[in-house]
C-alpha cells in the first residue's frame, strides 16, 4: 500500500467526504452526513445531477481536494472503475461503495495499491423511487448495512467505514463478499425472480381468471412490479450466487412436478415435507426489533374506503391497549370498502375483536 | 332428473338451509343465512362440531327434513361423496358445495339423477383459523365467489345459488369447472407453491444470511406460512391445471437460468424480457374496486412502536385529505421502531409528504 488509511477514534466521523453519483442511495447517505456535520462534496458522471442534490441540502458542487472519506454510489456496472479511480484520485482516503453485489468491485480493488483503504458497503434500503430528488437522510434508519472489508483492508478503514454507518443509524452487519453476495442471493435476488416468473403467468392468462385474485398473489407478485434497469446489472453481477440457488429451486421443483404426477398417498407423503420445510423456512425470517418471532394471529375488520375511517380504527385499536404488529388493507372486489388486517400478539387477538365490536366495529377472527 | 328443482323468484334466499361441515367456510354461511332469516340446520361428521357451531348461533342441530338448499362444506376430499348422498337424501333440494377444486365434484355428480339440482361454488375468502368457532357472518363481504354450473344444471338451481351468494354480500363470478380450476391454479395454487419453495431455500441457510431480509421476502413468503393439511387435498384435486402451470414456470426458469449463463448482453436482453413480462403480469391484477389500478406511490413515516403512535398518523392522514391505497408496517432491524409504508395516489404522494413533515412527522418518499 502506498498510503496508511487516517487514524480515526473509534465511532468518530470523517471531516470531509466525497459522495460520487447522486441517485436515490448516493444523496441519501450525502443529506444524512451533511446533517451530521460532516462536509460533503458531491460528484456525478451526468451533468447536472449533482447541482439537483446539493439544491436540496447534501453537500456542495466544490471539488473535493483531500476527503477522509469517498461513497460510490454509482449505478452496479460502473462501481468497480469508479472505486479504483477514487483510491487513485484521493491516496489518503478510505472508500467505500454501496452496490447489491460485492464480487465485481472486491475482485478488481484485491491487490491493488489502495487496498488497505477500501471497505465495501450494501445499505438494505430503498424506495421504488430513484434520483437526487429522492433521497432522504432517513432511508438509512434501523437497516441492515452490510460491511464487507476485503482481507486487506485496514482496521482503522473498516472501523471508519463501520462508525458511518452507525451515524446513518443503520445496522452494521459484517460480511466476507462472498457470504454477502449469497446472502442477497437468497433474500432479494432469487425472491425477486420468482416473483416475476410468478407475475409473468399472469401475463397472458384470461382476464376472468386474474379476477379470482386475493391478497396471497398480490403478495407474491408485488415486488415483481418493480422497475427493471438496475435489476439486469445486479443479475448480471451475481450471476454464479443466483444460478446456484435457482438450480437448487429448479430441483425442489421438479420434486414437486413428481409427487404431483404421482398422486394419491406418494403425492401427499412428498408435497408435505415440501410445505413444512416452506412454513420451517418462514419461521427463519426475522421478526420485529429482530426477535424471534412471537406468535400473532390476525382480526379482520371491514372498513369504508373513506378519510377519516382508518383515524378512528387506529384511535380504538389504541384505546384497546393492543400493539398493531402489523397492518394491511385488502380492497375487496368490486366495492367501496377495504378489510384491514390488524395483526396482533396471539393472546390479544380475542381480547382485541371483542373491543372493536363493542366499540361498533364488525371486527372478526 | 328425478326432481325438478323449487322454482324461486330472482333473488330469493331459500326458506330452509342444510349446512353440511361446520368448519370457518360452513358455519360462516350459517351465521349469515341465519342472519338473513334462513331457517339453517347443521350437521357436522365430527360428533359435537355442529352443537360449537349451534352455540355460536349459525343454526340448529335438528334434523333437516325438505331443507331447500343444502350446502356441503366439507374438507376437499370428502366433497363429491357428500354431494351425491345430499341429493339423493334430499330430492327436491339444491345442493352447492364450498371446494376450492371443482373437478372431482363436478365428475362425480355429472350423469347422476340429481346432477340439475346441483350448482358447484367456491367462495375466495378465509382467515389462517379453522373450525365453526372462527366463523363470521361477515366473512365473504365483497370476495368473489366463483358460480360454478354442471352443463346439466338447471337454470333456477343457479338462480337460488346467485341469489345466496348475492345476500351473503359476495360477488358471485361465473366459470365452468375447467375455467375455474385452471384459474385457481393460476391465482392461488401455484403462488402458494412457489412460497413454498422459496421459503424452502430458507430452511437450511446460514442465520446470518436471513438477517438481510427486508419486506421483498416477506412478502413473497408470507403464504407459506400457513398449515400445510388442507394444501395437500387440493394440490391433489387440481394436479393437472397445477402441473401445466409449473411446467410453464420451469421452461421460463430455465430461459433464466440460459440467461445467466451466457452473460453480458444476451443475459441483458433476455432476462430483460422476462422482467418486463412479470411487470406487465402485475399491472393486471385488479385494483381496488375492481377498477384498473391508478398509478400510487409510497410515502414512508418511521413510527415510535407503542399503542397510539398509529392512530395519531391515520389522523393526521386523514386531515391532510390524503386517502389511504395500501398499508404496510416494516419493523426495523434491531430498533423499537417501524417503517410505516403510506400507499396513495401518485399526485398526492408529495402533498402527504409535506402535511406530514409540517405536523412533525419524519415523512418522505
Amino acid at each position: 500500500m502506498t498510503a496508511t488509511p487516517p487514524t480515526q477514534d473509534a465511532g468518530a466521523l470523517p471531516s470531509t467526504a466525497l459522495v460520487i453519483g447522486c441517485g436515490l442511495i448516493g444523496t441519501s447517505a450525502a443529506l444524512a452526513l451533511t446533517a451530521r456535520g460532516v462536509r460533503v462534496h458531491l460528484r456525478d458522471a451526468v451533468p447536472g445531477v449533482a447541482e439537483v442534490a446539493a439544491s436540496v441540502g447534501a453537500g456542495t458542487v466544490e471539488p473535493a481536494v483531500a476527503p477522509d472519506l469517498v461513497v460510490v454510489a454509482v449505478p452496479p456496472a460502473a462501481v468497480a472503475e469508479t472505486a479504483l479511480a477514487a483510491l487513485e484520485e484521493f491516496p489518503h482516503a478510505v472508500v467505500t461503495d454501496v452496490a447489491s453485489v460485492k464480487r465485481p468491485v472486491t475482485e478488481a480493488v484485491t491487490g491493488t495499491p489502495g487496498a488497505a483503504r477500501f471497505v465495501g458497503g450494501h445499505p438494505m434500503a430503498g424506495t421504488e423511487r430513484s434520483g437526487p430528488t429522492a433521497g432522504s437522510a432517513l432511508l438509512f434508519e434501523g437497516r441492515p448495512w452490510a460491511v464487507v472489508p476485503l482481507p486487506e483492508s485496514a482496521p482503522e478503514a473498516v472501523a471508519l467505514v463501520t462508525s458511518v454507518v452507525q451515524a446513518l443509524e443503520a445496522v452494521p452487519t459484517p460480511f466476507t463478499p462472498d457470504q454477502h453476495d449469497e446472502a442477497v442471493a437468497l433474500v432479494s435476488h432469487v425472491p425477486h425472480l420468482v416473483s416475476v416468473l410468478t407475475a409473468g403467468l399472469l401475463a397472458s392468462a384470461p382476464r376472468e381468471h386474474i379476477d379470482l385474485a386475493g391478497p396471497g398473489l398480490r403478495d407474491v407478485t408485488r415486488i415483481a412490479g418493480s422497475a427493471t434497469g438496475m435489476w439486469l446489472q445486479i443479475l448480471d453481477s451475481n450471476a454464479a450466487a443466483v444460478t446456484a440457488l435457482l438450480q437448487s429451486l429448479r430441483g425442489d421443483l421438479d420434486r414437486v412436478l413428481d409427487a404431483l404426477a404421482a398422486g394419491g398417498d406418494v403425492l401427499t407423503g412428498r408435497l408435505s415435507d415440501v410445505l413444512d420445510a416452506g412454513r420451517a423456512g418462514t419461521q427463519r425470517i426475522p421478526g420485529k426489533h429482530g426477535e424471534v418471532r412471537t406468535e400473532s394471529a390476525s382480526v379482520f375488520v371491514p372498513v369504508e374506503d373513506r378519510p377519516g375511517v382508518l383515524s378512528q380504527l387506529m384511535t380504538d385499536i389504541g384505546e384497546s391497549g393492543v400493539n398493531i404488529e402489523d397492518f394491511r388493507i385488502d380492497h375487496e372486489y368490486g366495492r367501496p370498502v377495504g378489510l384491514a388486517q390488524v395483526e396482533v400478539a396471539a393472546e390479544r387477538a380475542d381480547h382485541l375483536t371483542s373491543s372493536l365490536t363493542a366499540r361498533g366495529w364488525s371486527a372478526y377472527r
